[in-house]
């Protein structure tokens, strides 16, 4: 086969947040291997492709990858033009490592078009940047490890180290993340932003103070969610706190 | 005026990196002032649309982000449809905060449309995750802060706290920033990754251990560059050890 099998990030999932070069892969796909957090309307990109759903958010994390691994070498094989959409950007919390590996080992090229990844368009939705003079000269992108064992306070000193912290895949742990920080020392008072279904016409956004966050876990929350913690969130929960109470 | 202000990340460079969203914008818009960074190809998405070049790249900062913030007002007054188009993403390292809050200030609403940050860019093109299980949990998003004072060595403890690093804006620092890192107990065997043109057919990569780090300080690199730290670069570092000695 001559194309690359290429990996796109499909961004938050609104169907204009793909990248130009995203949409037009698949416009002239062959074959789409999709994830549970693509939306619908992104599929109707590619109304001629074969489309696989190799959502796997209910299954066992490491068999469905082995399982996703072999259906894209098993597509590479059988179609010209392959593309393995995954939600947000593959090279962040997304596993693409695994993907790519085994295509090459399989004989087949792969090439990467980023997306945009949730911190982002959380930001972009609540107009309030990452990082700010003065305010946040970095941000840290991480995942929590709650109840992970003895290993499980390793996440936590980065966070304590960085200006802006963004906490992926982390809203049903929040009464244990909060836990967590707070007996690790951060503030109480620390500014926290939870925003739901990011870069979407449904997104919601709630701030609070980190001594606030255990509550969200009782949310039932549909959609995908991100934490995101910080003195940068102070002005946007000092702006909002009339809007808070509805909450309360 | 109707219409909000987009401010549109452009994403690294290339005319096919910008969002769809942010495309169909520019296609419509009326005025659209935009950054050094930002790629001549990428403009002809809006021929009809009056230019204003408000690139700073050599300017002082300060003064040229209160211009910029006049600049944008003004074509908010003048303009309908205004397009504020700035390298990589707003929210990120972007100083959209400033212009966000001039806009505001002057009775115009903003809307922040996302784009790909370098450090997305670059994992694609290197074909390595930021991220990766059981080698990194997280990755920090920082500028050096080399020869700015007493506060010099804030800017570090998070970089050694976090599993992978990227340096924005950092290249021309190189040596500086090794000395730093290597003084405050980095292990000079530890992988980097320099990706200059991230995104863009120019793009290049150079895989190295943060001992040879000072030496790209020479290198006179024309575009933009960022550095990857992190053990997630050690195996492109491995795998490419033949290629780098051409650059030794």
């Amino acid at each position: 086969m001559s194309n690359p099998v290429h990996l796109i990030g499909a961004g938050p999932g609104a169907a204009d947040l793909i990248t130009v070069r995203g949409m037009r892969l698949l416009q002239q796909a062959d074959c789409v291997l999709y994830d549970a957090l693509v939306q619908p309307e992104m599929l109707a990109y590619c109304p001629q492709a074969v489309l696989i759903d190799v959502g796997k958010r209910c299954a066992k994390a490491s068999t469905a990858q082995r399982f996703i691994n072999k259906m894209l070498v098993d597509a590479a094989s059988k179609y010209a033009r392959v593309v393995r959409l995954k939600g947000g950007d593959p090279m962040l919390f997304g596993r693409a490592t695994e993907e790519l590996v085994a295509l090459r080992e399989a004989g087949f090229e792969a090439e990467v078009v980023p997306g945009i990844t949730a911190a982002l368009a959380a930001s972009a939705d609540a107009g309030v940047s990452l990082t700010s003079r003065g305010v946040a000269r970095n941000v840290l992108f991480a995942t929590a490890r709650v109840g992970e064992g003895e290993s499980a306070s390793d996440w936590i000193s980065p966070i304590l180290a960085a200006d802006t912290t963004v906490l992926y895949m982390g809203v049903r742990q929040a009464e244990a993340i909060a836990k967590a920080l707070l007996g690790a020392g951060m503030p109480a008072s620390t500014p926290v932003l939870v925003v739901e279904n990011a870069g979407l016409p449904a997104c919601r956004q709630w701030p609070m103070r980190l001594a606030q966050l255990p509550d969200v876990g009782d949310w039932q929350l549909d959609g995908p969610a991100i934490l995101l913690l910080g003195q940068v969130y102070g002005e946007v929960l000092r702006a909002a706190q009339d809007g808070l109470r509805q909450f309360a």
